[in-house]
């Protein structure tokens, strides 16, 4: 049976990643690895875990654990959420937060519930891999999200209609985004408002790292700003996408999406129609781990991280020959470095991984056109300070030799 | 913001269903129902959970159940699932089974896998209708299978280019099926398979019943009947899609597809792109009860529904008037009741909810073209057989005056 034959035409866009599949190979012990953007499970709470899962099984809620239930998710949980978008100046209701199996599920299905084939979808230059590959299934055009206001409403309407096509939404990861580990400062977040507003599109804020923040102020999430001008969550076009993947557990598979009613009751039926609903008793569990202790797991992670990230730029200062940069996040899991422009992140790993045993993400694949080939992302989430000198002043001194 | 104006066009096909919407108030302690579709909790292997989630996290699993994992789900849980299709004469490798969120998420990615806007889905007529649902996220036009051989392929290629549309498969749930409760006999399985052969289009085998039967012979599955033919699951166009819903738990979402591998490793980039991984926890659970005692669970769910379903056929026929047909299932949780032509399945709904206090799913839903709406499904796994005796009882009466 020849396949391709019957493969839908979305297909086409769907490909092994050759990064991921190289990264496969790199999990070995002998590897110093800045590649993965995955949590240290030194960190997990483990033991509370242990109790969350022992206590919905064996009290009152044992029978909802194991049922089918409702697509929106488990109303505690939806609840709990409710009380920590308030913190964030998000005024908000149960009816405005649905259940997704991870953030990765919201994207995936803020793709499918805006893009028709063809429509433009606005992402930053890099973007999250991750949302580039949810958005492909739906076959957009992809049109560069520029953070700093210096591009118009009618600049992007422009160049979606030299397209033959039409703006949908701007996707963007606002706090020490996945792979620059930059934040969108407060003025870009009100320019990008006002662009939407004009363009009369939505706004995907994935807020997957908002919790994570090591020094500087915290700057309001854009949903917030929308807020406070509208008035109400349901006059809003931003969706905030959040996740416990990197504060509780990644495995369980549990984030959400905080937006207006209108858009939530649509994500509902398309839950419905695509997997019923999130497993009940994570989410039970998730929100007993995450009631008792939440901020207390928050600290612990944020005090360990921050010191990684700490010495991964202090590090980066002391090994790194003339020419390559970096920035210097404030908070998340991610240090963005860019080498000079004859290098290429791919053919780097290559040879790092033979000559240093140090591994990282090339930076090509996070940009929705295949440029700026001479970029690295490096993770400090998973190796501890000494690891990380070392690894460090290995990567500096094979761009030392490649210079 | 006018949302309509940017949602996609695949938006108009997703409704709230008004069943769902009715049955949702439906869950009254007063109400006889036969509607939800839903294994018995009584049944639920409550203890053998406690003690998997226990295990998994506190012995050497305890990092992989809370850490990132991969798409194509967990080692152990497809070894043993490989094993079990053995048993069903499907021979297979670790690399011909994908785990899925339950198996509407199969139907969703084996939608999304083929279906381009107005591609030809073949679907029974009535269908589950959740694969109805999910099938419609990717516009498809719907041709009518017929189970018994009476069309050809070279009918359903001539029907579908008079939409301007391809075939690109057949969809059939094969044992006890919801809503039926029929099965396809093994002629009608070859048959199938001819036709596909001829028509050069995918099969999928929605096998979510399979283990509970109560009489009968076992009917071998289609993938079997084509492994048979062929030689090697490689070269088969059948895609087979499991559920511990029935079995386990309905509530922990896991489900599979077993399949040649060249399908296999495009439903794992569909869902590394869509939701990353199944929760992990919850297909070691899985992986740990059903290695423990699955054929033990089955056993103790056959004989309580067996007697169920036996109750609902001898009140059907002490209840039921002249002019009123049903199915007599050989497994599974359904029968479908036919009742006259002038009757309307929702409005003797509304009538028995208010004068019977007696629930069902009125039949149209499960029809593509919304067809057929003197039909009823009803499922005889939620009651007990008191309640099945009154419940048939009062409906008896109700279609008695209807008639």
């Amino acid at each position: 049976m020849n396949w391709e034959n019957i493969f839908a035409s979305r297909t086409s866009r769907m490909k092994a990643s050759e990064i991921r599949e190289l990264l496969k190979l790199l999990d070995q012990p002998d590897i110093i690895s800045f590649a993965g953007g995955i949590p240290d499970p030194d960190l997990f709470p483990t033991e509370d875990f242990q109790k969350a899962f022992a206590a919905v099984l064996s009290d009152e809620r044992q029978t909802a654990a194991l049922q089918y239930s409702v697509s929106e998710g488990y109303a505690p949980l939806r609840q709990w959420i409710v009380s920590q978008m308030a913190k964030l100046e998000i005024e908000c209701e149960i009816d405005n937060v649905f259940i997704t199996s991870g953030s990765q599920q919201a994207l995936d299905y803020l793709g499918k519930l805006f893009l028709s084939p063809g429509d433009t979808a606005l992402v930053a230059w890099p973007s999250y891999m991750g949302a580039l590959g949810a958005f492909n299934a739906y076959e957009p055009e992809y049109g560069r999200l520029i953070a700093t206001g210096n591009r118009s409403a009618a600049d992007y309407r422009q160049a979606a209609q030299n397209n033959n096509s039409r703006v949908k939404f701007a996707y963007m990861s606002v706090d020490f985004a996945n792979p620059t580990g930059e934040t969108m400062d407060l003025t870009s977040r009100h320019q990008l408002l006002d662009m939407a507003d004009e363009l009369d599109i939505a706004i995907i804020e994935d807020a997957a790292y908002q919790s994570l923040r090591y020094d500087g102020e915290v700057i309001p999430p854009i949903l917030a700003l929308e807020i406070a001008r509208k008035g109400d969550i349901n006059s809003t076009r931003t969706l905030y996408c959040g996740s416990f993947s990197k504060t509780l557990s990644p495995g369980l598979r549990v984030g959400w999406v905080c937006a207006s009613k209108e858009v939530i009751s649509k994500l509902v039926l398309l839950k419905q129609a695509s997997d019923l609903h999130s497993s009940t008793i994570t989410q039970m569990a998730i929100h007993e781990v995450a009631s008792k202790g939440f901020d207390q797991q928050v600290a612990k992670i944020r005090s360990s991280y921050a010191a990684r990230r700490d010495c991964m730029l202090a590090c980066l200062e002391k090994y790194m020959p003339e020419g390559v940069t970096w920035t210097r996040p404030e908070g998340g899991m991610f240090v963005w470095v860019t080498v000079p422009a004859h290098l290429d992140g791919a053919e780097l790993l290559a040879q790092s991984v033979k000559t240093q045993k140090v591994a990282f993400v090339p930076g090509r694949a996070f940009f929705a056109d295949g440029s700026n080939g001479n970029t690295l992302r490096l993770s400090f989430s998973q190796a501890d300070e000494p690891m990380i000198d070392e690894g460090i002043k290995r990567l500096g001194a094979l761009l030392r030799s490649a210079a």
